[in-house]
C-alpha cells in the first residue's frame, strides 16, 4: 500500500523521473516485502521561490 | 475539521471539479456527522510524468 | 490515479471509515470518469491538540 | 526536523514568500526550541478552481 | 485559504502547540493579507524512527 | 531539496525503516544529482482501517 510523495525542484528530465520511480518502487518493495504493484508515487515540482531551508528561499541561495 | 487533499491527473474541467468538491463535502459531512462548513478540499493536479503505479510513469502506460 | 488524503479528528468508528472510503471512491470515480480500482484513500487521524482553525487549537474550542 | 507545508492561492509576490518563510522559520524555531537550520518549508500554490470551502470552489465565491 | 501542515517530532507540550498555531496563523495572515479565520493548521507528529536526514533515522543521530 | 513522504501500513521494523531511508536517499541523490545531505524523509504509518484501495479498507481485504 505504500504511497510515496516526492516534492522536489522543477527541472528534472522525464528520463530522471522514469528512473526515479522505477528504482524507488523496486527498492521499497524489496525492503518492505510488498509487491511493486501496490506502490504509487506522486511527484510535486516546486519552483525555487516555493521552498526554503533555514528561512531562506531557494531563489536566494 | 476534515481537510481532504485530492491528487489527480491534469485535465479535468471546472465543471467536474465543481461537482467533485460539492459531492465529497456533502457525503463526508453526512458520514462523519460534521458540518459542511468545516470541510476544506485541496486539489493538486499532476502531469502524466509526475505520477507512477508499480514503478511506471503515467506517461509510459 | 486519484489519491485522496483525508485528515480528520480521531474517534470515528470503523463503520464510518468503511462507508467514507466506499462513497468517496464511488463518487470520485463517477465524476472523474475513472475506474474505482485506480483510487486510493489515506486517512490521517489527528488529536484535538494537533489541529487549529483561526489560530485556536481544537482542544480549546 | 520540522517540515512546514503551506498550501495557498496563487498570486503572492516573491517578497511575500520571502517574508513568510523567514518569519515562519524564526518563530517555529523559537517556540519548538529547535535550530532554524533544521526547518524546511514547502509552498504549494493552487488556482481558485483547485480549492474549496464548504463544498464551493474558490472560483465561485 | 492557507492550509499549513507541520510535521515534527513527537513530544512537544500542548502549550508549545498552542503558541505555535497562534503565532503561525497571526503572522501568515499578516504577510499574506488574509483573514486569520481562513487559516487552518494540521500537525503531524512522528517518532524518531519515522524521519530521516541525509539517509539517517532521527533515532540514530 | 527533495522531501520524500512515505505513507505505509504500520508494523515495519526499525531495521526495515533504517534500510528504507538509507537506500531511498542514496538512490534519489544519485538519480537527481543532488547531495544526500539535502534529502529529508518522513514516514507516516497508518493502521489497516485508515487506508483503502478501490473503496475497500485494508482491514477488509
Amino acid at each position: 500500500m505504500p504511497v510515496i510523495q516526492v516534492t522536489m525542484s522543477q527541472g528534472r528530465t522525464v528520463e530522471q523521473k522514469r528512473e526515479l520511480v522505477s528504482v524507488l518502487t523496486r527498492e521499497t518493495a524489496r525492503i518492505l516485502k510488498t509487491k511493486q504493484d501496490s506502490i504509487r508515487i506522486l511527484i510535486y515540482e516546486v519552483s525555487k521561490e516555493n521552498w526554503a531551508n533555514a528561512g531562506v528561499l531557494g531563489l536566494d541561495m
